[in-house]
């Protein structure tokens, strides 16, 4: 079954795609923020609805001590192989509201972009599978292969309740391929397969000193500010060479493999290019690596958000009772979020000066993960590109999170492709976040392609280890 | 005329006069929100209605380019000594809202105290001098004395417009003594007479990185964090030895005199009442000199405020675009606003790494100032609070700032009585700020006797050394 018709339905149907994915946009699924749980909730029902109507056969709304898990499958091609498709349907909050040129729940096509918060992280590459398998089901009323969907929402909290759900269904998620597309490319028009992602450590830290604001005309000189403090410490997090001045924290890194390195200074962003995707003029970190390692293959620690005393227009005179921050430590093959929320909590504990009291809370942890990319299906991906983008995309290394990797790659044993979609300038966690609607229409091909191709492979060529692993 | 009937009158008066001080508090007259500008406006006219009710003859709303003046005057007793009385109607924002037991403006009397914003800083006691014209002008028909009133809504943005208008009508105010309550008492029971000021240096720092807020997967460890940046700056702003590390900070300060420090130590609180009365366990400061002068003598540094990145409930995987701070420096004689201003940008650009951007800018100065307690007025003073509190106060250094004390004191040279009513632990600019009401009973005894012994010095001793001055 060739992808021609299915390629067909989806080029006269590009207008409708876009505004169907407009509507996904218009839920403020905010998982980390408590009231937004409800929109979290209407976004899952959107979703699992939209499942239906597209022709997946089994949906399933499965609910977890948090936001609930969408799950739905077509097995209608008995011994084909299985592809596991993932995303996530929620989104990080919109804050600074102020900076959104249009509003971010609000979706607003300006010129080839469509802008929202999610358009690119994650609802719009996880619409980008969904329309590939409508496309497929609509136009041959069957897939070229078996498809197991997971969409969780709560990805951008460190997905807390997905490993469990996973864990306890191991057997019934059996797959030969999990493909998901949460991840950049290197430009419009240079497509990138990820083969790592940093794993993270995300915290939150609060230093406390008096019992209430005081005035700091009575009190100034004699009482250590907790915001000072906070400060005091988060300015020991680093030493003079940037390095995360955490003893032991880099202990377990990985050295670089020098081949490794050249091949990434050759495929991937150079310096240069990451400070303009950045916006700044000068770079900062760790000596002895070019920003692209430092952001992949080395582990970082940055700070989210800080908060304490007065924060309004003009001045107060105080010292405030508190102060919080957000850290968080994206990690490297090697290290162990565990280990390393052990370590940090003895640093922090170590320099707290005894005129506050500080207090270190996890929010979430996400081990980091290399993939092994030699395998048929790293390959199919690439073919499939070519076919979507007409462009042959090279392999990188990613900065970021995707926590369901681990799991399934070295938990489960299933390969994992990371089909990203993402451009650079894209926004994503920003304002303005948006997603270049030639990549959604490029990514829809590729994804139409990759089921074709992986059904092209038949029964034979799906690697049996992967089942004697799952079931 | 002996002030036996107003005192009458103001403990006939009593439950009155609470309600009246509770309508003022209703007003959210917070000077620094543009938000609240009205509310500053409308807390004027009702201060200036009411300075018309109670008997004052000539009452004027003074527009500024900020927030009005409430001036009135009674002139009935020619020849008699002019007492010029100085309060602020305006107070600091309420937040943090959720810590307040009953809402900051819905005043609320709880035991013997009421409590909401301004209570006691200022609108409580400005009241009781209020109270104290009232009783003598309802009970006589007339004051013993002249009375000029100035009551600014600007004080807690550091007065920017009052000292313009006190120079422009420098011979229209002219009086032989200005009596301010915005200070402290040690205890209850314990009043206390201020002699010194510390002056302020309000400042907001910027610190900018890159241009919109960045994914900290993708760029974490290549781009310098402007949350991370400006505590490594404000880490810097302390030396180890907990003194304020900008070059020439301390240069002009004025040694302290071994006799005073002397006297401080035997009068004024110890280290232990500092510390219970802030709340926390251990201090904190420039090591050689107790907390009583580390907060009066000595000046200081306090951070207000810090923002930057996502503060909200969980975590947000961003390197912010810019964070901001709030500081202030509280001065000693000595040292100069203006001079401090320019050491302090100084070290700031000195200090700013090349990776990000820094900006200063100025909210408000205030001129430190040491009043001379040697004159009649301040025996006078004594001998009111001991009629009024029934017991003598002592002489003390205050770590505040009241902007326009420099002004009247060292440039129109009138002398100057710090008569607070306020406790150490009313909670100003804090939650749940309160006044306790039995200092404000006293505290309307206490100002009925000093304007009647002032009265009695008669024209003679009126030091004519004043007059020539501020003519």
């Amino acid at each position: 079954m060739g992808p021609a018709r299915a390629l067909e339905f989806a080029r006269r149907n590009r207008l409708r795609f876009v505004d169907e994915l407009k509507h996904f946009l218009r839920f403020p699924s905010i998982s980390s923020q408590a009231r937004h749980a409800k929109d979290v909730a209407g976004c899952a029902d959107w979703l699992a609805d939209h499942l239906q109507r597209i022709g997946l056969l089994r949906v399933k709304l499965i609910r977890s001590p948090g936001h609930p898990i969408v799950y739905a499958d077509w097995m209608g091609v008995p011994g084909a192989p299985i592809v596991l498709i993932y995303g996530h349907y929620d989104v990080v909050p919109a804050e600074p509201l102020k900076e959104w040129i249009s509003p971010p729940f609000t979706p607003n096509i300006r010129g080839n972009d469509l802008y929202g918060r999610g358009a690119c992280d994650d609802k719009g590459q996880l619409f980008v599978h969904l329309k590939a398998l409508e496309s497929y089901l609509r136009a041959e009323r069957a897939l070229p292969v078996n498809v197991k969907c997971i969409f969780e929402g709560e990805e951008e909290i460190a997905s807390p309740n997905l490993a469990p759900f996973l864990l306890r269904n191991q057997r019934a998620l059996h797959s030969n391929v999990a493909v998901i597309s949460d991840t950049k490319m290197l430009g419009p028009g240079r497509p990138a397969i990820s083969y790592s992602q940093r794993g993270v450590l995300s915290m939150e830290l609060e230093v406390r000193g008096p019992q209430k604001d005081l005035h700091s005309g009575s009190f100034g000189g004699a009482i250590h500010n907790p915001i000072q403090a906070i400060c005091e410490i988060i300015a020991r997090l680093h030493d003079d060479q940037r390095r995360v001045a955490v003893p032991g924290f880099y202990a377990r890194v990985r050295p670089a493999n020098r081949e490794e390195r050249k091949n990434m200074a050759r495929t991937g962003p150079c310096d240069k290019n990451v400070l303009n995707t950045a916006g700044v003029e000068q770079s900062w970190g760790e000596p002895g690596y070019s920003l692209y390692e430092r952001t992949t293959l080395r582990p970082a620690l940055t700070i989210n958000g800080i908060t304490g005393g007065y924060q309004g227009p003009g001045g107060k005179g105080i010292i405030p009772a508190r102060a919080q921050a957000k850290l968080s430590f994206r990690l490297v093959p090697g290290q162990d979020p565990r280990e390393i929320e052990r370590l940090v909590e003895k640093h922090i504990a170590a320099i707290t000066p005894p005129t506050v009291i500080s207090h270190l809370r996890t929010l979430g942890t996400a081990r980091p993960v290399i993939v092994n990319f030699n395998g048929p299906f790293h390959r199919i991906a690439r073919a499939a590109y070519q076919s979507g983008f007409g462009a042959t995309p090279v392999f990188v290394r990613s900065g970021g999170t995707i926590p369901i990797v681990s799991t399934l790659h070295d938990v489960f044993r299933i390969p994992t492709v990371l089909m990203g979609f993402a451009l650079p300038d894209d926004h994503i966690h920003a304002p303005n976040e948006k997603l270049h609607l030639p990549n959604f229409h490029a990514g829809i091909r590729t994804s139409i392609s990759f089921l074709a191709r992986v059904g092209c492979m038949g029964r034979r060529n799906v690697c049996e280890r992967q089942f004697e692993l799952s079931l």
